[in-house]
């Protein structure tokens, strides 16, 4: 039977010595030899909920029970396989997995049996390049991905590299942090990214999506002054309701750039683009103020993004690309939600059931995020 | 006769009382009542070489009695009035003078008749909004611009705002720094602005033009690793010979991004696009390193760049504008070129051949940078 | 008759020609001829309510109908005179004065008749130092300071030079503001000098008093998580109410590094420390988390802080003073003052009570900040 | 027999496949049982110059054939164990180690057999806290030292974490190499925490001594202006032949604070403190330029430094404290000594005499710095 021991963090504890915090592999007898996953065998193929074998952690791995993990476009994506780079065949899916650490690896640090812990995008990366040694491993070239090169959390038991699990606190309800630890992690770094201080205005641009809806949050934890952007008047509200201060309907202004401007005396100091429309991202880079920062964050296969020369230099803006958060990112992403400062709103289902939210994500139909309970 | 007075700027002097700071209007019995200028009184008409009055400074501004002053693409900006800012008419262009203080205005402060002086591009600017409280006074929608919005150096004596004027130290040649207060601060700005540290790769696009020539020498002033790019085995000597560590000839490789990739070890860490072509400025984004900063600086009218978003995320680049410098950037650039780290090759000849200078550029027969003397 | 015309800072009128922005010097039939002051003629000597006459102006200077003006502790030390730079004598003191601009000197631009404006603390500053060039005004060698080298805001009208006075939005309260003008910035400055992020620890050491009371508001807007330190159990409810997360009560621990280390979580990010007891000071830099910043505000006369070299560079902490903000401090200040994120109590008397004030003030009996009204 | 195979790291490797990266244990034959070392059973007691076993790497370590190793002061303090924190016992010190790889772990990613490698006093980390996760891992509180902690480099086989082991560019010089991975990334890290920009002044205190030395050539490798400070003229000669432009001798200067002003035009933008003297650590805090940092180095035992609180916050100044450098200060400072930017003088003897130059250390009698042939 699996225990949560704590996960005591105390002064004393950091200082403990070195030797204490070398782990060997835990004798877990409650660890089975199958459990149920959603796998597939060839890009596009079936979606398989079947019996397969638990993994056996490497020496620098966890081995991770995963309850709940969340949905992500990026899962479909790795299932037809349509981005330029080639998934694991087969592959289980899923990079925002939440769970209990049940055994590791004998060179693991810093974890203990009992543990929570998430599973990221970045499962691994090589610790040994100039972006590793700086802190900005998401942009390692051999970065090891969950649910694309390495079997991610649609099934009960998971590894991950043990220098990029997520560290999850104790008491942390584990179906609502699962978005946060890709989705959350993603607009926050964003967020960062934007290098705003407190009482600056930002603009997000797609504000009630399910991205939008963590950034507008974020950014109102951070001390940001946020303007909505989306389409309808259901959308304004729910972006004011997460905290946005103002809200711009695109559907009712016939000149967005204006409207922007208005709204924030001069343009927003920072622009989180969730939306990934050519057109609404190329219009940020007209309203965003004058020194201000343009932050690219999503994915679209072959979306390109135009600026003027002229006025990008008259008015000396920036356009900053950001990827998926580092390990600092992550605890500190997580630390907003677990203090209760942003709210995960989530539909959990089945395992067994990813196929139909696939269908439905496919159709343009979800709301909110999806999240799997493994053991249905 | 004109006496230059010696520019004491001691510590002593620097801590001497405020009230000492203020200056009022000098008897100045040397200045005359007309002067030799080169005039236009509409955009493409003639350029009269004329006699005009010599200008009063207002409270806030100096009087320089301006010896030289370079010659930059942008006067024939001005002279055609093709910008979308339409220009003050009649005009005096020029903005790269540099000259002697004769009179001042009763509200500045901290200078002396005597010193040596520069009128910038930025000829003043309303210190009183968001941009200026920040240092950012480029960016100032309230700008006044020398040979455009406000009589330039294309005159013996010009007025210029006592806060924005250039300081040159004492010494300095006058015919030689012209160019460093417009070409030499845009690309020692631009450097700064790709937030590079020394031993990092920086690539020059277009490396042996005049912008060029001086982006290399203060990169290399600065303990960058240079990577030339330009078209011509002479481009390249030149190239070589001004600091670039390497050289990539566009015209010899097919591939221009693995090209610059395989000369910096996986791409340089920063680019500054003085060449404007927008194939040029698009391979950037391309070629710079992963987390690095392309630099835009040139104004090309109409020009677009272009980036991926899937790449500009995932290598998380930075695309920023960077204007002309602000007043710490002009003290900065005028001490590199005063310590005798950068050079600056020029053709001087006479004011009133201003009108087939603007010939030879308008023709692309410029080598180097033309200086005009304004006692010829 | 005065009349508040509003301060229209529309998108256009920002963008509004440059000659626009100049101003003449106004017919301002209501400004009278003589006008009630508190001066005094030697440092210590007798604080007089006198008629004295109304100050022209200069060129580049507004003329400041005062309403309101916050009491300072270096107000007394400026009429004492036991700072080591002397005094203007006579001298009308006050740094934090909240009024109408009356009128304004012929150069003076982006302001207008009836605007809001402030007396701060640096009336004026060089414009021309290497300090001025780069937004550190306060850093200038040639500093004028209201109420200390420049008559101040302890009388109804007073001059202020027109690039340094403070921008108050239109709709203000004039009597609570005044206090923001320099308490209110010189603690968010100290903040932004901490260099935090949002989510980080920090703590205040001497939370309950006036400028730790501004602090705690300051740094919870900012999204900071706060750490109160003060002697008292009032003192920690007090702290609590304003914003701090958690509170530590320096009269009941006896290792007062352990408690501030425990609460959180193995140090503040940063320490801003408005208490200067040498003890205290000492302390923080004991206390504060590896890499983090302890940040001195105060100007205790001949006070040390020490810090233990070994654990010093061992921590990599840092030691950084925190003078009074800059334009874009101050801006930033009054504006999340005038959002209603921080709250500003004080007592309002006549101005004609001041010395007073001062007798209460050397007594240390003076709670939360004064303000005299000049009206009377 | 030991081949040295090429580190080949063209654009195509960097992008290899992730599992292509990971090595087993190379079967090395010849790898010994036995080696020579120097080792201690005590503290303060004999140094033995002995055979041992080879140490066997861990899953996460390489194994080293050290060639050569620079000898530092820190290694007479592990002996002495005079330092609060405790040393490993029997120990082998030495932690300025430069060898090739024969031998990894199974987890080890990105190193090949034949690789140089070097070991520094960061021999290993958590990788787990918050100072690991943001590239600090000098301030991991379970960080493994080598030659204090770990045994070190005094011995001809030693085990680095493969993560931390520096990264040595094919066809260095590993003698003159070894005091670079200490001395060398210590005060091209401290220069970096100076924050300055290519034109600043930096003055180092001790320049002519082994860390002083250095510090000048890489400060002006930096592209900073460099002011030496130190007693002598000898002193002078040879920081000025090493690239500083100024010289002040502190034997000669009755007002040391006003000479370094004066030679600096106000003070230096940052101070390098490579001398621990109190007295010179106090006077840097007087002389550096307002807005400028002190930069603590040097791990005096009981040394305090002291700022007036008056002038820090009226000028506004930083005393920051720099300790050993991370793997990319690392890469970054071997890099400039691998591009000939920077020349480290040594005197080369065999492993077996390190008990002298233990002798001549303690007497003060060393000039420059020795380093050990684990051969002889």
């Amino acid at each position: 039977m699996l225990r949560l021991t704590s996960y005591t963090r105390s002064v004393a504890a950091r200082r403990a010595p070195f030797a204490g915090v070398l782990r060997g592999m835990a004798s877990a007898t409650s660890i089975p030899e199958k459990q149920k996953a959603i796998i597939f065998y060839e890009n596009g193929g079936e979606l398989k909920y079947e019996d397969i074998p638990v993994p056996k952690p490497k020496s620098n791995e966890l081995l991770i029970n995963v309850k709940y993990s969340g949905v992500c476009h990026t899962d479909l994506h790795a299932w037809k396989g349509d981005w330029p780079l080639p998934t694991k065949l087969p592959l289980v899916g899923g990079h925002e997995g939440a769970g209990v650490v049940v055994a590791m690896g004998e060179n693991v640090k810093g974890w203990k049996i009992g543990d929570l812990a998430g599973i990221k995008w970045l499962n691994g990366s090589c610790m040994a390049c100039e972006y590793c040694e700086k802190s900005a491993e998401s942009n390692c070239p051999h970065a090891d991905l969950s649910g694309y090169t390495h079997d991610g959390s649609f099934q009960q038991y998971a590894t991950a590299d043990a220098v990029q699990a997520a560290r999850i606190p104790k008491g942390t309800d584990l179906a609502e942090v699962s978005p946060i630890l890709c989705a959350g992690v993603t607009v926050y770094k964003a967020l960062k990214t934007a290098n705003l201080k407190a009482g600056d205005w930002v603009a997000i641009s797609g504000a009630a999506g399910g991205l939008g809806s963590l950034a507008v949050q974020y950014a109102k934890a951070m001390g940001y002054r946020v303007l909505g952007i989306d389409g309808g008047e259901e959308k304004g509200k729910l972006a004011k309701k997460l905290g946005a201060e103002k809200f711009v309907d695109y559907t009712k202004h016939k000149d967005l750039v204006e409207a922007v401007q208005e709204a924030t005396n001069g343009g927003p100091h920072g622009v989180i683009n969730v939306s990934v429309s050519e057109g609404a991202m190329t219009a940020s880079t007209q309203y965003v103020r004058p020194t201000g920062t343009v932050v690219l964050v999503g994915l679209p296969a072959g979306a390109v993004i135009k600026s003027e020369v002229f006025s990008h230099v008259i008015k000396s803006i920036n356009i900053r690309g950001s990827y998926v958060g580092n390990r600092a990112d992550t605890r500190e992403a997580v630390d907003f939600f677990a203090r209760g400062l942003v709210k995960s709103p989530i539909h959990v289902v089945g395992l067994s059931e990813l196929p139909r939210v696939y269908d439905l994500m496919e159709k343009g139909k979800i709301l909110g995020r999806y999240v799997v309970d493994t053991s249905k």
